[in-house]
């Protein structure tokens, strides 16, 4: 059995509340040894779509063997089913309800398990909180190296949620959209490079047009390139194109939310 | 000596100054071994009551042995003294404060003890930051092994606050209040499933009736069941009857804080 | 070699995003032993100068040898140098930005080490996000005991910024100001207790004045002293002068906020 020593948690329960707390309790109750390292839990109250990309941006900076365990659950004692999705290095535990949409996108091993074992759920499970009676006590098993197959069975029929698409490149014009407004303002993209690659082979000579809203905004390198509240754009850090001011929010500065479509033109 | 091995927090510190890592980092120089968990730093300033609450929702999901250090402490300079608490199978330190008085009523075992023997605090003592020069060290110290008589004197004169109550039933009416509204808008209240039994023993068989500001909010087992927009009710994961909205919140939409009263009725 | 096992986090990064549980997979990828304590992540975004106090509060709470690793990074992938900085007891490693202002003003001991050994980068290293490039990489492979020299070359070039200085003493006077406000609303200056003990010896016999914005902050011991309403002034657990309201904000109060001049008379 490979021991499997670090969890990951993603949840919508907010820094107020003794949630998160309680699922550590959980978890350091059944595996003192575990390590768990908090990617947010300031996804907004049941966005699914948040906590898909905060996942897909940050699993693979963890070791192999991670168990990435997220929790946006508004049909938490419905039907919906438990999940357990072992992909090519990492682990996720959540509910079935699109969460790792993400994952599933860009994993070429892919297995997803119905949790069934109800004998590494609490005893006594409420219809509630199942972050606390059933995941984080799975999470907690399974970091032991309890093998995969003892905890459900495996389905083929999980849910995904549909994520915004970069529609292809037509009159030399690509579309994505903004999908996650960072804490400093910054607009990321959808539209990663691999897209604007074809039209442009580099990206910096200037033959790129970033639209939106009407407004266009020049390709720089990084931030403090930018002249101060002027919109431009960048690639980011994860290989997307993304808008940005230098030291100033471009999302408050133009009233622009997640969703607003971006237009990629070749000049 | 039995180890301790994990220190829980929970203070109105907050996230943005460095008070809570501050804390960590002189509990990590005394007892590099130990384990830390937040339960929450987000407590309103000097909202003793709410701590009460958080710590009587999250200490036994911990494991045993555990020392929950609690820090709301609006009198720190003052004659208020500082306490370590030895229940069932749980440490608490903290200000004399009320703030453990829902650990005192749920407590079998029940010892307090006023920390007097000041080699376990910081050399120097602030009159403004007892959680770094008092409380943190002396669960670092505690968190070794150290027998609990060696920390003070056991008292039996500690404060308690009155905690919100539920008035006994008459004319087949139960009534309790709002104690807590969660990140979600959710309304937990303070009436418990065993005050509720006595009257339906079937809490699903909608002979009960809840009542809040003249709106009732008909019984669902959980949130997905509600329609949208519409106020219900459910036992929550703690065995408390909470409030809300599917996918919304409560408070927010119908303007509910902590106190409001909330009825049960008997049909 | 010595090992480093504690590594603290100081971002502008907030909660909401995954970046912080980014720079920790980074880190734990590289040395899984090293154990990781947040100061803060709500530093104000570019905020150099609060991320200098955050540091300088708090960095001699923690255990010699202990990594602070501390990102504001508005100059990201500029040619702003990667720093390693050694001095008495702690190291720190961030950009060249000032932001170790205040370490380098009261460490006796300090080298400054440009990164420049980038085989302790991640290989492929983006031009917006260092902290999981450069900087959570260097802080990992650094824990594991490797010698300071082999990270890059020693610089003496360094960058400061400008913090804020008391005035010295005129006609009775010395003029300091307000460098931050804490969650609870308290007025923190740069007033230090050393500059008022020529003036009184003693500075709670009353022949100090305390001034701001006109209005005069009697000096208590602590908090719980003050009336409700009224601004006080007290020696705060960090040496320094602090304005307060008791259970209340001076800040929201009478509309202060960082940079208000403060007055300390001797009558």
């Amino acid at each position: 059995m490979e021991p499997r020593l670090l969890v990951t948690l993603t949840t919508d329960f907010g820094y107020k509340d003794p949630f998160v707390g309680i699922m550590k309790g959980v978890i350091l109750t059944i595996n003192p040894a575990v390590r768990i390292v908090d990617i947010t839990h300031d996804i907004s109250p049941q966005n699914i779509s948040e906590a898909v990309f905060a996942l897909e941006m940050s699993f693979r900076s963890f070791p192999h063997n991670t168990i990435h365990l997220a929790v946006v659950d508004p049909g938490v004692g419905s039907e919906r089913r438990p999940l357990l999705v072992v992909t090519d290095n990492h682990y996720f535990i959540g509910p079935d309800n699109g969460i790792f949409s993400g994952v599933y996108a860009v994993s070429e091993r892919l297995e997803v398990y119905h949790l069934t074992a109800n004998h590494y759920f609490l005893p006594e499970r409420s219809a509630t909180f199942h972050g606390r009676d059933v995941f984080a006590p799975v999470a907690a098993w399974f970091s032991k190296g309890i093998d995969v197959l003892k905890f459900g069975d495996r389905i083929s029929d999980y849910v995904t949620i549909p994520l915004p698409v970069v529609k292809p490149m037509e009159n030399n014009i690509v579309e994505g959209e903004v999908v996650h407004i960072d804490r400093f303002g910054n607009l990321m993209t959808n539209i990663d490079i691999q897209k604007i690659k074809p039209i442009s082979g580099n990206y910096m000579d200037n033959n790129l047009k970033v639209v939106i809203k009407g407004m266009e905004a020049p390709l720089r390198k990084y931030y403090a390139e930018g002249e101060d509240n002027k919109l431009y754009s960048l690639i980011n850090s994860f290989g997307y194109l993304e808008l940005f001011i230098n030291r100033g929010s471009s999302s408050a500065n133009f009233g622009i939310s997640a969703g607003e479509k971006v237009q990629v033109l070749l000049q």
